[in-house]
């Protein structure tokens, strides 16, 4: 009977989260299926002219696939070796997440629109593709920039000083008037100006505002340099460490030469080319 | 009979398809002004004030230019040593693509407008060049971008990502008012934002929502930097593998040599050309 | 009398200018507390709707604030080992520019808003972090920046000669019309244009300057590459100085090794630790 | 006579052309002082709140400029050694083209405005500056934007036909309605989109366009990379050549090694540090 039951749970636990059978690659497939419908169906009655018809269908759709995305749910705590290592794993939280809100939306209806927090589910789409390519091209991404964090935290940092610096001037200098009504508005129009994005909703209309906006457009168009820079740098960084360990130490089984080395860096024994 | 049938499709092919002979560049130059002159009439044909006036000028213009080219294309079928490879190879299908709308006109007036498909033609200008340093330029440039590819994808799925979550947070924090109508709107609106093209047609108006545009400007700003850096590191390993490692040392092994080395810049022995 | 004077003057120095203390961690987090809620309530005050109701009460606030910088201020030049240099410093500065703005608003009321200048304070947070490698970052990145600094001037000088020109031709195709009233309007809009900023609110409307925009649009998207190249290549120098060059082999002389070599990648032999 | 002639010329020319004396200094210093005073009463005369009143003053003032810069230029025809060389270089034309504006601004109002021109002079300031470093960095840049070219000519060849059927679908998809009235505004638009720069003067109206404008937008994100990635690599090997020329060769004079290079790689002699 226990035998049993532990022999469920792993196959269960084989069909929901690896995807090397037949069966656990289906169970994705359709999962992911039913995630783009699921979104395509919150999409659907957020718009006016579909809602009027059809809102009792979506409404009976969305409980559809919440009722199985809650089966999924409880399926993963009782199949996983860990559960509360499960429960409390990133991809843990937004199983629960995605459907949570559609139950609050009994007391909130606006909790029902944060079903698309179902969309980071699509992230379970590489588990399907599970091409080595891809994986490790998405590794060495997400290295580069956890690599680059640090650089664009303190150059944001950096930014929002700036920002609160230029939104103050231009309050001073267009009068609280032309859509500069207060500080936060002023800084909204900054960002707005140094990130390039240039809504037109506020403009400077005095010829100083227009004046030091010139100067903030062209600083703007300095700094951005920067960020892109620290990735560019630290991707190539990244990128370079992995490839370039073509060759092997016999003696101690570093990976990690430059091309042009004759003897390990680590223990001194000579290098044999392996590739 | 035989024989000067096949000289003819031979002379035909060297014309047409090549750019070595007098006869091929002359018929290239022209080839490329009457698809620059064929893209100019449907240009000035989609313009009231012209179309007004000109109209059936116009219209008999296009027959002209697509009857050259109709003739030019079963020329080309004609003298193509391998006719099913021309049919079905990319610029055989665009050749096909570029006299079709025309006839299709009759019936789909709309569908005139697809003449403009004879712009990927234009394509055809590097026959004519034949520099073999811009063709080489050209080349490196495609290879490189082949191989960011996949990791800009990952990039693009991670982008569609954030912006299906900013737009549905965007669209409950404007409460679907003030153009924020439903979440595909929003999500348009979200996309405006994070690519830095605002438009300006659809503007948070709440201070939360100006709040919340402000932080995705700033984060749209930080992860532009992304694919600038996937695409300078590859274009930098693409252009550096085509520069250095044509010569190697027979001495020590060292590959990485400057192209106009001659003596290996570890060991001293001197180089031999391999490529 | 004097010995416990300097006692005080020390104990002071190590809480205000230090950090290593927990009285001197716990003065900068309170000092930095301080620093953001009196920016707070400058940007509330700007606020229409929030200065109706609360105006009295934010004016008390923000002269308890100034009191608090004062007494700082004064205490920081009081305990200061060299109080010329710590006026004259950067930081030092900042710290007066701080406190000014609101005893000069009693006579110039706009000067009031000039206490954002208190957000550069914020830079000191840094002392609180004091974690090596956010100062490191925060180094390199700044190092950086200084060497980009004559190529982006350079390249300014280049960009404003650029918009003078544009705009002047602008001015002329749009014939002192449609937002485009005279040059210095028209170099805005130039600016907006390369900078690919684009508010909107001047917009080429005749058929020749729409013509000429796209050009210009095409050229600031072309050149928004210099300035990124400039401080991409900057980085990757200034980081690969910093990480590589602290080795060097006595066997061979050679200097270029990683940060983990033990030994000479050329010549095998051990390396030393120089730094 | 012929003497004290030569004489003068050959002072006129240090003073003039060159600017290693105090008085040739000098006279580099009035000259664009001069030269940015006469651009800025252009951009006084164009504005029409100053125009109104002070008309009659600019146009003395421009007369005045126009009048030294005359003088300037015959002179700098008398003292050229090769006068022909000096009226076809780059410089030499600019000069030219300074001062003929305001002569035709008799028959031709307009060409007045082209008097900008004269912003292309401050080039000349280089001269003044003559900082070692100024100049060098400015001959890497010009560099590495020349070796670029070749690669930026062939993406723009491909943005543009790109751009002709993007503009080309939305002219159909928004059925030359909203602003996309013919095919080259609804091109307008494209590039206003591909490029970021996002007026908001023309905007997708139906639905179907929203969703490809989303793409475009999306699309243009990406590209934007291309150039940067292309400048970026260039410039990182420009600045490489030019760096690490601190090893000589004493065989063959080769100034260019790589840092780890321990023999020449021209002649194979046996490299010693000089710096």
């Amino acid at each position: 009977m226990e035998n049993s039951k532990k022999r469920l749970r792993q196959r269960l636990y084989r069909i929901i989260f690896e995807s090397d059978t037949y069966t656990g690659r289906m169970f994705d497939v359709w999962l992911l299926i039913f995630i783009v419908l699921s979104i395509a169906v919150v999409m659907l009655e957020s718009m006016p002219v579909v809602r009027e018809i059809y809102h009792s269908k979506l409404i009976s759709l969305e409980w559809f696939f919440t009722f199985i995305f809650t089966i999924e749910y409880f399926t993963r705590i009782y199949c996983a070796p860990n559960r509360k290592k499960y429960l409390f794993s990133f991809l843990g939280v937004i199983d629960f997440l995605a459907i949570i809100p559609t139950y609050i939306a009994f007391t909130f209806p606006d909790a029902q629109t944060f079903i698309v927090i179902r969309a980071i589910r699509l992230l379970r789409v590489y588990r399907i593709l599970k091409l080595y390519h891809f994986v490790r091209a998405g590794n060495l991404l997400l290295l580069a920039v956890r690599r680059s964090l640090r650089k664009i935290f303190i150059f944001m940092m950096f930014i929002l000083i700036l920002v609160v610096m230029l939104g103050s001037i231009m309050y001073v200098v267009e009068d609280g008037k032309n859509g500069f009504y207060s500080i936060p508005l002023s800084i909204y129009w900054a960002v707005i100006t140094l990130t390039t994005v240039g809504y037109g909703d506020i403009v400077p209309v005095t010829a100083l505002g227009k004046f030091l906006a010139t100067f903030i457009m062209l600083l703007g168009y300095s700094i951005i340099a920067i960020p892109t820079g620290i990735v560019s740098v630290e991707m190539s960084r990244t990128f370079k460490d992995t490839t370039e360990s073509d060759k092997e130490c016999h003696g101690c089984g570093e990976p990690n030469h430059t091309p042009t080395a004759n003897f390990c860096r680590i223990c001194g024994a000579r290098l044999d080319q392996i590739s």
